[in-house]
């Protein structure tokens, strides 16, 4: 992967605990804002990415040129607007846009790569409460993330409850299933099976594992579309010929499709930082962290939730959602909930979804 | 892969016309049979294997001393009673079993590779129906299959409908979907990027492409598997351990299980071959090869049908089961059609499932 500084970033003043019992030290975060903070510092939205994303969420990718990757919600006049709200977004620790992992320097003064510690979802967490504490903002006005992100949103409400007024949590869920386990392995193992992988110590030599990380992108995308959408969008269509070829060139367009998102992934990704963040999303269960009670996790929240699921998503399904609602419903925490319909699977949470925008919009300034 | 003779083969007299306008000279057939054939030789029932399966249906496998894939239906007094019927089935081409496959020698006496010729499903059916006229059987008592046996039994319906009196198809489709292909080009791409692959040029090396048939085989098995089962087999829990490790080991069971699906794999199967059968499975689609009408494929059918679907299939869905027998309506073949509860997702047709035992019984017997 090419890399590019981050715009902003800030380096935390303490050693940063993990779940893990190890601590990190010297951990930069980088992050971006958009709209300005008030005065009483009251109108903070954080912003939590999901597994492959980054904090450019309104402004282009550095290294691909692309638009920010939430730029149709995020924005002045927008549904999260940022005329009223500051809005922030950092890399997660464990990634590879300017925040601490694997690909970062460790105290010898080389990458870190497989020294890098295994990190959670909750240190990820945070990770991000102590930029807010370096930033002087004590309580957000929303915390909301899709995904892993809102896999954030909820541990945050759960470990720093007196740190957000509002919960938004879409497409996400409570804990990894198996299935959920078992593709992320998939895609760790094509990593690792790649020789250019090295053990991880791929950072000198110039030779990344992009055959591996691109296998690995190629299985996580299916997860993140449906088999509707996926049919529609491809069906059985042939790429740019007429004919089946009778080889294993991309004759479907499907498979050009899924060649493209491998290879333009192993561009911008590292091979490391998806070992370490799948790992993270893995690890996550938010009942086991809180005696094995998902509503004991919320016993102490003082926000207001919004949950949103879409009905075509099969990686976290609508059920992982009312799972979450049942524990707050059990905790006494105000919640709406909504299952959308949309054609896009998983994935709904980043695209044209008109319901999305009002649901949203409404929790949010209401 | 460790190789083993087989018990029982043949070679086909004549060359074998493929779909790519190839031929194939000097094909090996390799097959088992159990029970006996009788006088009339109206009692073969042609049994048709997915695909990493083989001819071995209920008797060890060779190479892993397993006993055969549908030994608990097949055999003295079971479900597909052999003191009954004459039970038939061959290697498919393109496999590794015996019969004729990118592992076998080509015309100069070395390894074919990557150039053996693209098969098609219907090309499998056709070194099937030849085979059948070697052995001077003309109709079948019943072709059945579960999975690409399945699109095996449809296409010798549809291509040569005077050669079955009865067509059993489980847990199958008429047509590859995006999503089917999307997954297979995966396992491809896992193969083809493993170094020891070579372009297909392994077999002298002594260096199979093991990594990467592994990965294959973990990225296929998790869509043979329901989510329900996964979790119930499986969910969260730890592999002989009390705690997460915080690395990248199997820490959790479903990890190690893939791990041991993948790795067992690759003491069976050759890579080419998954990378041939995959792609007849993925050319596969009986409508267009019948003028883009499913019901034209079975128009000149003189076979009865049953169809039977599992709930938790989410390879192959009910609803693709449903399109078939919609076209079997539609041709104005006797047909019916059943979907099964089974907890176990694709795989059921393997598995202990006493409803499936009860529909296959009476429709063989009936």
């Amino acid at each position: 992967m090419a890399s590019a500084a981050p715009s902003n970033s800030l380096v935390l003043p303490d050693p940063l605990p993990l779940d893990s019992g190890a601590a990190l030290t010297g951990v930069r975060i980088a992050y971006e804002t958009y709209g300005a903070l008030n005065a009483d510092k009251s109108n903070a939205v954080l912003v939590c990415h999901a597994l492959t994303m980054d904090q450019y969420v309104a402004s282009p990718h550095p290294i691909t040129g692309k638009p920010g990757w939430w730029e149709q919600s995020v924005g002045p006049g927008k549904i999260i607007d940022t005329d009223r709200y500051h809005v922030i977004c950092a890399n997660v620790i464990g990634s590879c846009m300017g925040s601490t992992g694997p690909a970062s320097n460790g105290p010898d003064g080389t990458p870190y790569a497989m020294d890098f510690p295994v990190i959670t979802i909750r240190d990820m967490v945070r990770a991000q409460v102590a930029m807010l504490d370096a930033m002087g903002i004590e309580r957000l006005y929303c915390v909301i993330g899709g995904s892993m992100g809102g896999m954030q949103a909820l541990s945050l409400a759960a470990n720093f409850p007196e740190r957000a007024d509002r919960v938004l949590a879409i497409a996400t869920t409570a804990r990894h299933s198996a299935q959920n386990i078992a593709f992320h392995e998939v895609g760790r193992q094509a990593i690792m099976a790649d020789p250019a992988w090295n053990g991880g110590d791929y950072y000198a030599s110039g030779k990344t594992p992009d055959n591996g990380l691109a296998v690995a992108r190629m299985a996580a995308h299916i997860t993140y579309l449906s088999e509707e959408g996926l049919t529609e969008k491809f069906g059985r269509r042939l790429q740019d010929r007429e004919e089946k070829t009778f080889g294993f060139d991309a004759d479907f367009q499907v498979e050009s499709y899924l060649r493209y998102q491998g290879s333009g992934f192993t561009q911008r990704f590292d091979a490391n930082s998806y070992l370490y963040i799948t790992r993270a999303m893995d690890y996550f269960d938010l009942a086991e962290e809180h005696g094995g009670t998902l509503a004991q996790a919320f016993a102490g929240t003082t926000a207001r939730f919004c949950v949103i699921s879409f009905d075509t998503d099969w990686l976290y399904p609508t059920a992982e959602s009312r799972h979450i609602v049942h524990a707050l419903n059990a905790a006494g925490a105000p919640v709406s909930f909504v299952e959308l319909s949309a054609p896009y699977g998983h994935d709904s949470f980043l695209l044209d979804v008109p319901a999305l925008d009002r649901v949203m919009k409404g929790f949010l300034d209401g």
